[in-house]
């Protein structure tokens, strides 16, 4: 490997902690800081400073928060505390806004069902989960994992955990992706849309 | 686009001033800090500081220094410096180090001419450069910027600057890359190759 002055070398393996850089990316990013205002790398480093300082967890959801006490979507008067979509990551909560059309609110399990790398229930915020529902006025609970085999696992143990609570449990559909061709749908996806299959109301034709 | 709490909107604003980190590469490591130790967190903080306070630029190559005074090729007793390498940029010292073999002294200009981007030859270390051929026992004088446009351009008003000098100039060879195939080289490197080709001794044969 080549030899960088230690200053630079320190930084470039603070870029490596971050998964999937490498080390030649790594190196492009130093150099790019380098180059920076010394205000300009002040700022920097003060938004890492302050991403940590500055993001609480949400006493409610688990989501993330600007201010200690529950998140801008579990205060907010506008959003149906009744309906609550489970996801897996915080991350997911900025991908599930992104539809617009959702107006309920979410429960973030903080990872998924993996006993081979030691995450159990006790690891995730499921009896949080459960308690929400069973204390709360909760209609209905979507379950919004990845159709992975941990995402199904970990959704097969919520069902589970909650088919004698009374809400409505639902998953979010799996199947082609619109726009997408049939042709280029691998197996997994096709049988998954074939199950999932919508029967149309005998009036509407086919 | 979606909406991210403020802290870490601020956070892949800055990881976004890094050349080529688009939105979603910037929001996926700002949630990866978001993920470090505060420990970790304040450390690659520093380490942001610390390459703008720790860097110095050498005052004899320009290149980069972890002191004030001469950098540690310049003040190291095994280099040679009548032999002065000349490159584009600070980073190429670490390239051109690669290859172990060279003992001698580099030269950073801190870019190519390049008159439509306003970069003159007062812009360069060039008249650094002739004031070191000059005032120096300087032997040699290896040019090393890129095979562009600007490069050649640089390279060609280095040899015009430094002809009257007295030292031997040369500039790196370029060529077909070891390894590759004639039949996948590019027309400019191909006739590069040929301009450059090495004439073998009748005693050695083809």
């Amino acid at each position: 490997m080549a030899e960088y002055i230690a200053p630079i070398q320190r930084l470039i393996d603070e870029f490596r902690r971050i998964p999937g850089v490498g080390a030649k990316t790594a190196a492009r990013y130093a150099f790019a800081v380098l180059n920076l205002s010394p205000d300009a790398a002040a700022g920097f480093a003060d938004a890492i400073i302050g991403v940590k300082r500055d993001v609480h967890i949400c006493p409610v959801c688990f989501g993330l928060s600007s201010k200690a006490e529950s998140c801008e979507i579990c205060s907010s008067p506008d959003r149906d505390a009744s309906v609550i979509c489970v996801v897996e990551d915080a991350k997911d909560i900025i991908t599930m806004e992104r539809i617009r059309g959702y107006k309920g609110v979410y429960h973030v399990l903080g990872g998924v069902l993996s006993p081979l790398d030691n995450v159990t229930p006790r690891d995730l915020k499921l009896a949080e989960l459960d308690k929400r529902v069973r204390e709360g006025s909760v209609r209905e609970v979507i379950i919004a994992t990845n159709p992975t085999p941990k995402g199904d696992t970990t959704a097969a143990y919520i069902v589970r955990m909650l088919e004698d609570s009374g809400v409505r449990l639902s998953r979010l559909a799996y199947g082609i992706p619109v726009g997408a061709n049939i042709e280029y749908a691998d197996d997994v996806t096709l049988s998954r849309a074939m199950e999932g299959r919508r029967f149309f109301e005998n009036k509407s034709g086919i």
